[in-house]
This record gives C-alpha cells, sequence and structure tokens, in this order.
C-alpha cells in the first residue's frame, strides 16, 4: 500500500497537549520525549481553595471536551485523575522514557491515555487491578517516579467528592456533572503526591514462544500448557 | 466551576468516526447506540488479495494517522487489529449496548479504544491476559457477540506477516512499516470472524466496600483484608 503514508514519531504527543516534541525509537517502541517543566514540588501546586486553570497544559474546558470524546462522559473519576496525572507529572520533572502505572481499572486508565503517551496496547501504561485511587508516572530508563493519590483528609471542604468517593448513600442522588463540577473547584488540593523510585520496570519487555493450540488452531503462549485457556475451560463464549 | 459547559452525552463517538449516533444514560454509565449496518456475514468480507479501503468506516490513510496519535507509532498489532474490529462489528450488527473483550494485553486493546466506544477505564473494554491475538464484541443486554482472530492459515501468501506473527528470526531485521503495509494488503483477507453467545457481560458491576488502610491511610477494597496491597509487601515502588 504504498500510496499511503506512515507518518513519522511523535505525532500523539502534539495531537494531545503539544507539550511533547517527537522522540526517537528506543527499545523496539517509539521513546517520547517527555518535557522538561520548570522544577515544582508539590506545595508549590495550586492550594486548596485557588481554582485551577489548567490540566497537563489544556484548558480544563479542553480537559472536559476530552474526557467526554474518550471516556463517553463527564466522569468524577476520570477528572480527579486528570489532577492527579498532572500533579506526578509535575513533581517527576524530565523523563525521557515515560511509563506509568495505575492501581485501579476504573477511570485512572483512561486519565493516563488521554493526557499522556502511555496506553495499554503499546505497554507503557500498567494497570494493576489493587482498587485504590492511585497512579505513578516514572522513567523507566532512570527509575525515578512520582506518585499520585486521593487525599480523603482533604475532601472535608468537598462534601460531594468525600460522597462520591466514599460512596456514601448521600451520593446517589446527585449527578455526576455536580461531583465533577466540585473537583474542578478543588483541583490539586485534593490530591497528594511523592516522589518514588521504582523498584523495577513494569513493562514486561519479554517476547514469549507461542505455539498453536491443538484444539482451536489459534496461537497462545507455550506457558500456557498444550491446550490455549479458553480450550481448557475458561472461554467466555460459546460458539 | 459553572463556566466550564458539561458537554452533552455521545460526542466520543461523533469525534471517533461519524458512525455512532448519541445514546442516553443506563447502567449508570452513558450508552453508545451502535449504529446498524447492512446485515453482512463472513463471506462478503473483503476477500484476501482484494485491498480494503476503510476500517471502521475510517479511510486507511485516517485510521493510520489515529494509530500514530493514540499508539505512537505504526503497528503490525494495531493494524491488524483495526481489521479485527471491523470484522466483528460487520458480523455484529446492531448492538445497542456495545461491549468488548480482548484476549491479550498487547496492541489489540488500543484497537479497540481508538475505534470503539469501549474504553478500559470507562468499563465498556475488558482485558484478559491470555496471550491470545482475538477480541470479542458484543452487546452486553442481549449477550449476542462476534468474535474475531488472526488465521495463521491464512498467512501463507503473506510472508512478512507470517514472520512477524510467528516471532521467526526473519522479522528481525523488518521494519515494522513493511509489516503494516503487508497487513494493510492482505487486510480483511488475515482475519476470521464468527458468531458467538457471551456466557456473561464481562463487565463487573458491582461497587465494593472500601476501606482506610491503617498503615497509609489510602482506601482500598475490604476484601483484600486490613492492610492495602502496598503495605502487605506488593509496592513496586520505594518512597
Amino acid at each position: 500500500m504504498a500510496g499511503h503514508q506512515l507518518l513519522g514519531l511523535g505525532k500523539r504527543d502534539e495531537f494531545l497537549h503539544g507539550l511533547c516534541t517527537p522522540g526517537v525509537r528506543g527499545d523496539g517502541l517509539s521513546v517520547m520525549l517527555w518535557p522538561q517543566p520548570e522544577p515544582t514540588v508539590e506545595d508549590t501546586m495550586t492550594p486548596a481553595g485557588a481554582a485551577p486553570t489548567q490540566i497537563c497544559g489544556l484548558s480544563l474546558d479542553d480537559f472536559l471536551v476530552r474526557m467526554e470524546e474518550f471516556h463517553g462522559h463527564a466522569s468524577p473519576g476520570v477528572t480527579m485523575g486528570g489532577f492527579m496525572v498532572d500533579a506526578a507529572w509535575r513533581q517527576l520533572g524530565d523523563a525521557p522514557y515515560l511509563n506509568a502505572a495505575v492501581e485501579t481499572v476504573v477511570c485512572l486508565p483512561d486519565a493516563v491515555q488521554m493526557l499522556t503517551p502511555c496506553t495499554l496496547g503499546n505497554g507503557f501504561l500498567q494497570v494493576l487491578d489493587w482498587g485504590k485511587f492511585a497512579l505513578t508516572l516514572y522513567d523507566r530508563k532512570s527509575l525515578q517516579g512520582a506518585r499520585a493519590w486521593l487525599d480523603v483528609s482533604r475532601l472535608e471542604d468537598y462534601p460531594l467528592v468525600a460522597n462520591w468517593y466514599l460512596r456514601r448513600p448521600e451520593n446517589q442522588a446527585v449527578e455526576k456533572d455536580e461531583v465533577v463540577r466540585a473537583i474542578l473547584a478543588g483541583g490539586h488540593g485534593l490530591v497528594r503526591v511523592r516522589p518514588v523510585r521504582m523498584r523495577a520496570g513494569l513493562k514486561d519487555q519479554d517476547k514469549v514462544p507461542t505455539t498453536a493450540c491443538p484444539a482451536c488452531g489459534e496461537y497462545h503462549p507455550q506457558r500456557q500448557g498444550t491446550l490455549c485457556p479458553a480450550c481448557a475451560g475458561q472461554a467466555y463464549y460459546d460458539l
């Protein structure tokens, strides 16, 4: 298909927020060069009470549009996740080999995928099914990272946010849009962040040997045994 | 933040490919109304040898741009995944409550997230870490689905694709862009699809009770015990 031009690397970050610059290949995948922001620490972020104006370089309006485009609706979890990504990114600073880890499958993966070059499918986002509302951005070569989490002690002045996050019955009658507005008002003041050092990169770099399943003919990792998971009894579907 | 307008639902699909129409809320999340395509079955798809012209309503050029924007580079796996999503979608037909399941964490999650309203974070995409290059689109209410997979027996005429998929040593000297072009030439002819019936929807609808970890103070699911996974010894970071 010579008529189809394959674009150069790094287009995604331009599309996303203009913060990144195109990188070069490494580790068999494109390397996103994360920008070098002003050195910041938690204390220099928007304090509680001061309305934030941006998330990862996006205006709040642009963030809301992108959230509804990607996630499908205005989501308290993705909005909070946006401030967490922003806080971790500011804390981390320069990270040429950016990876991300989220500690829940709910909402936070979309905040990371919307705002950084890290996706589940490209392997730069790892998802831990811990049920914890926290995430870490880190450089997979230096293993320096920044972990952000929602601080329940900071929710006292934001009852709508507290009722949502703590799953109180009072939240059931509240529209999600109202909770989103409350989170936007609280901004970075709801989030805590601190530097961490990764024990190891989470990305599994190894390509494992595969083999054809004798029952269905489809390829699967040899380490699973002869039969693939579906033919071994785990199928989620009937033919 | 009254100044920030929260958009209506369904913007994502307009952004994605103009195939979907805005839906209404249901199940506590927005419902994407998937369009009703012409009834099709596998035999009516692009036969091997006939070059495809579209993936999920996108021109191949637009698909390539979107892949590089979201995934970060031209990826054989995401390209193949695009044809698999397209094949499953054509086979499935009308599915007002669309969900997706992918059977590997590699590449396929991004094809689904690029081309459908289903994301990991909104819960409409489930990811099975089976290492199988297959995916299913289904309606979570009717449980009717369509599963698509790469058929190795169809790769005989596409040695670059076979070398890539079967991880042969010959693939190591080949640029990914070349493999992508070979997959674009093969198109739907490389993919098989068949109707399936889901045994159950994969989306976990239950909100589980959470509790504060006495060590770190962060909230986590009660079912994990007193300590959160990190404080119980699974932390991936040091402070």
